[in-house]
């Protein structure tokens, strides 16, 4: 992620961000893998998106998801990622797409542990209820972690276990029991707005985004970089 | 859906669907509305979507849906649609997105009768089971159809509606049941399958979509329109 943001205004990226992804981790040393998302906005309003594995990125306008990425896995809980080592995924597997934005869109992009123990409806709750990206970005963190080590929440993670087939016992079935909880893991939330500006340098108008609030309750491979000149 | 086919090699439209929306919804007399989608194949391998209401398209690969569209609504089971009336919603409406494909790719594009009453997880077995995109959109639209008429099928649609707060009565709650069933609607399906190619008259190669398959149960507001020289 640092050296995606290193990266971001190399003349190579060109605003292409799987070439970002794929610049930043041919610079990366460390030994590990890691699932990755980055996004990059145009002047014009177009949100650049690459993803490689479970990270997510969603676009909410007028109170209701209207984008969303979709997980790349493997097999259940085995996602795409990026790696130190030549088994892992490259940034030719990502998927990339763009978006057109508006004015006042919010964008929610985070790490699988946090889209794992949340759903849409209750993201679109604390949107509406937060009275900026910084108090949202914390309060969606705090809910995804409070529910993260809930063992009777029924999270998206255990409904997607048991639509895979993953359960209890049988033993613990015909007692009316369920696979439930919620998924312990490193929770990563960005929230920002777009937020149309006058760029006193250039003869049009620009979109920003404004107010970028992140909560980070511990590293993932996440990061929304944002691109304005 | 006419009026977008006339409309696609446009010098105003310049491969921009939304455009090509604006353009097609002025021509068109007919009273009404509907929800659309429109897709348009650039030769690089980029597909351009706009989209109105809760129609769909998803992309499928490696065996799983790697992009969906997200439908558009003004409360549950009212979307967002194109009018002969000034009520309606416009072109600027749209969601306007893109994704980039790569060989292999299947792109599954329909109405909201077909997506209401098919999961994800069944239209991935038909695209496995099917020798080819026209036998898949016969069975897509086949099994649609059967589930939209089948009384105990647990429907995308009826499952929404319960989260939506809408269920059976209270006396029949208490009875053990709920609200259950497919949903009687137009269904429209279409597959289309991405293939590398090299143009003649070209330096390069290209993208095409490849034995675009569609079954048209009953008219409905969707189309899937490619874009090659």
């Amino acid at each position: 992620m640092a050296n995606s943001s290193t990266f971001i205004k190399d003349e190579e990226v060109s605003q292409d961000p799987q070439i970002l992804l794929m610049k930043a981790h041919a610079a990366t040393s460390s030994i590990g893998s890691a699932t990755v998302i980055v996004a990059m906005l145009e002047k014009t309003g177009t949100l650049k998106i690459a993803s490689v594995g479970d990270c997510g990125l969603k676009v909410i306008r007028k109170g209701q998801v209207m984008f969303s990425t979709c997980p790349q896995e493997h097999y259940f809980d085995c996602p795409y990622q990026l790696s130190s080592e030549a088994i892992g995924q490259t940034s030719q597997d990502a998927l990339v797409c763009t978006v057109n934005l508006m004015e006042g869109d919010m964008i929610v992009s985070g790490s699988d542990g946090f889209f794992d123990n949340i759903f849409d409806q209750e993201i679109l709750s604390v949107i509406n209820e937060s009275p900026g990206t910084d108090e949202a970005a914390k309060a969606l963190a705090e809910l995804a972690r409070k529910h993260s080590v809930d063992v009777t929440f029924d999270s998206p993670y255990s409904m997607e276990a048991r639509s895979r087939g993953f359960d209890v016992p049988w033993w613990k079935k015909l007692l009316g029991a369920k696979l439930v909880g919620g998924k312990m893991d490193d929770i990563t939330v960005i929230v920002a707005q777009v937020k149309t500006v006058v760029i006193p340098d250039d003869e049009g108008s620009g979109v920003e985004l404004e107010k970028v609030g992140g909560e980070q309750l511990a590293a993932a491979g996440v990061a929304s970089t944002e691109q304005n000149e």
